[in-house]
């Protein structure tokens, strides 16, 4: 279970990998239901990221998976067309990672939106390892 | 048309064949006007799945025709772009067949999410085939 | 946890009262995060009252309370003026029940629609019933 | 401004309240362009109140008042009924509360929600208590 204490550190652990970067962004920590856990913006943040980072996270936690992993179903010639427009709207590239306890079990996931795509996905990747994923 | 009884009965042929391939699906069959009769999300199933399979078997039940024909028609190059855009948004990939009486009467459509497209396809085939679809 | 076996259950007994009262209705039960589990309209219940039982389903899992003491906050006079407003739409008369587990833990919700209001609490509890609460 | 720093200040000065009072609750702190900028959820607050703390929130800082205040213009016989219906829904009970700096000028707004009405006050006055509002 993701608790608050845990979301607090996601976040916190993203957003210092983001500061060694140097690009200010959105942070979203959503619960296994998708619903939302906790949500920071970085000073200097993009206003366009935070629904962005919302909906990365909403998409790996719907699906858990990567959202890059969603975004290969639904491009042109996947398997999926039209995947990113089911449940009112996923976000499909990268940034958006399921957060899985110690047996596999999904237990919520973290979205990453203001810089450029890579950057999203390396401080996603930050985030995500506070608790060795 | 299809009852409360044979609407379960499509949903455990479904489920039958889910567990004999060892992927937990969400299944909906819908009435001849579209609208929800019965649902199932298996255990283990995923949540972003839910929206989808509810939207194949509108698709399927709106059009009176499988899914992936839908989306034949609508990929660049078919004949009507955008397709997948109207009623509201369809789900134009495999997984939702409608359901036929034996005059060939459209009486509804089953829609299945959770699996790879081609899985959710043969879930649904054994699905509709309790009614020899 | 509610499985899917006992969501079935959950249903049969909520239809099982429906039968014996004479009244056809719509069912619905979530998981404890909202997101539906399983669903079932009996053979002359009202299209209408689809939308009605999965949206008193979703307000009594939201909020871990029976759909009509949600209606007690709202209702002109009480603490809350506009709250069914909230969520995108609530459903605040009664038919939602929030199900529990010993440990009085919230696990889901069921909902009923389709009758007079007070046969869908009937119905809703002898849903309910199934899991003790 | 409200920066990430005090945003966070805001949020912590709020749940320190809410434990002192033994009430898990959701809070929302918004800018003065009402985007927002952080939220909590703590353990055990229930997930209806998201949504209605993220509006507080909303509707205080759109409006540069307490929600409350707002509910005063849109009840029955105040000056403008159905206020509550514009800018997509608003949040007119108590437990929103604009955010100003010394000089008077808006810079946000924060919004609780998760426990009976007065509950969210007592604790989002606690919160903007934080910058002396």
């Amino acid at each position: 279970m993701i608790t608050a204490d845990l979301a607090r550190k996601i976040i916190a652990a993203g957003e210092a990998r983001a500061n060694a970067i140097g690009v200010p962004v959105n942070i979203a920590v959503l619960d296994a239901g998708a619903s939302l856990k906790a949500f920071g913006r970085m000073d200097g943040a993009i206003l366009g990221s935070i629904d962005i980072a919302l909906g990365k996270a909403r998409t790996a936690a719907l699906f858990g998976m990567r959202t890059e992993a969603i975004g290969e179903f639904s491009k042109p010639g996947g398997t999926s067309p039209g995947l990113e427009q089911t449940n009112g709207g996923l976000v499909v590239f990268a940034g958006g990672i399921p957060l899985k306890a110690d047996d596999g079990q999904l237990i919520g996931a973290v979205g990453v939106s203001g810089g450029a795509v890579a950057q999203d996905l390396d401080i996603a990747e930050a985030a995500a390892a506070t608790i060795g994923n």
